[in-house]
């Protein structure tokens, strides 16, 4: 069992309601804590977005996202996004690092490190933590070059800082042999963990993602690694999946919330 | 610059084809080696396949596939992919080496490992080489618990026998950070190469990819760290895309041969 004030639904589950709904509809179903993403922010505006979480008394755990450091507006857009986060009370900026430009894996990735630098002192300065998110690799050419836990885990242990960690999404690392080995390492160092299953087939590279339960995805065990590390903090739900829309809402957080309590 | 000699057009990439037409065709344009797939080799029979492929004078690279060995009945059709593959000259078996179960990637990795050792001694009999080929991770549900070059290869290692070794694609591993890392140890351990490219954006996790140079592979870079570990064998284009069959036959193979040539 998991303890239900843990879980924080990230928006992207919901993103057919808008920011005023999904915070209304969260807290009658008893879910105390979102993640929202930047463009349903952009479009709700900054001081109400804060405003429609503040009043609901919603915590907020993450921001998504900062990141794609390889376009050529990034050091501004990731400022930003960390002003964002901090006028949201989020403690968290999830970083999606960008992906390689001219066929540069190994540029892309400097790039990246270089980006994380410049931007930890602002992000520091507003209390916001920077979490670089690996993605699975079959999003390497549309959004980021840095796609495993190991890689993620090296780039942030080469800060030294408190201010950065790696979120972990289930869905993006369960496959890798080296998942047990690396997040052995990973104390202290998980800003965030999101859940969501892999369905069999899986139509669709972005959004074809399942609830928990409904996949092939061994959440019990990535999250017993999880505990091992320490982080007691939000568990995000993050399913990205057109099909959830067709789904009475009450009914989605219902299911939502007692399949988060089961694992 | 390539040596045309070593281009082995993987059939996948023409199974609009017949066998015998594809095998026409490619002596027509100067391809001398295939890698015919079974499902192929059953529908025109393997004394016919043999026939065609010996009457022509082309040489056979590998045959895909074996593997499977989660499945029920893999001892069984393992023994069958040998003898195929020793009927029509085949050095090497392709093994793409079956989805986990019951959400079990370790136990899945463990019979893998299990089948291959079983199958060794027939493979050997028949002096066919066993390439164990390391998928995308997106495929990881429907096909393969392989999915990294790392795993492969300390999978090849544990056996230390010549009869077991690694197929490296290109489009399979491209995106993995470890991967120049893993190629400086894998000399003698090389069964084969493939290539392609990986298309921005993928539409299709099976059927997406794209003819070498249109996507964002650093083929080169690739070829170069093959190139170290000694391997000097057949080069399979493998191209899985629906979109090739409406490219007419001769253009089609006349373009793989320039693409490949130039890389």
């Amino acid at each position: 069992m998991t303890d239900p004030a843990r879980l924080s639904l990230n928006l992207i589950t919901v993103d057919h309601w808008s920011l005023g709904e999904a915070v209304e509809r969260c807290a009658s179903a008893g879910i105390r804590t979102v993640a929202p993403w930047r463009h349903k922010v952009a479009s709700t505006g900054l001081a109400e977005s804060a405003r429609i979480i503040r009043e609901a008394g919603m915590a907020v755990s993450s921001l998504c996202r900062g990141g794609f450091f390889t376009a050529p507006d990034a050091t501004e857009d990731n400022r930003r996004a960390v002003e964002e986060a901090a006028a949201l009370g989020a403690p968290v900026l999830v970083l999606v690092c960008g992906p390689p430009v001219a066929r540069d894996l190994a540029a892309a990735r400097a790039t990246i490190a270089a980006g994380i630098e410049r931007l930890l002192p602002f992000a520091a300065d507003h209390g916001v933590r920077l979490g670089i998110e690996p993605l699975h690799p079959m999003m390497v050419g549309e959004r980021s070059a840095i796609v495993t836990i190991g890689e993620a885990l090296a780039l942030a242990r080469g800060f030294d800082d408190p201010g950065v960690g790696v979120v972990v999404d289930a869905y993006h690392v369960f496959w890798d042999p080296r998942l047990t080995d690396e997040l052995a390492g990973a104390a202290g160092l998980i800003a965030g963990y999101h859940v969501s299953d892999w369905l069999v087939p899986t139509a669709d590279l972005l959004a074809g993602r399942g609830l928990m339960g409904d996949g092939i995805i061994d959440l019990p065990g990535i999250r017993a690694l999880i505990d091992a590390t320490g982080y007691d903090g939000p568990i995000e739900v993050e399913v990205i999946n057109p099909a959830l829309a067709t789904v009475p809402g009450d009914e989605l957080l219902a299911d939502i919330a007692a399949r988060f309590a089961r694992g």
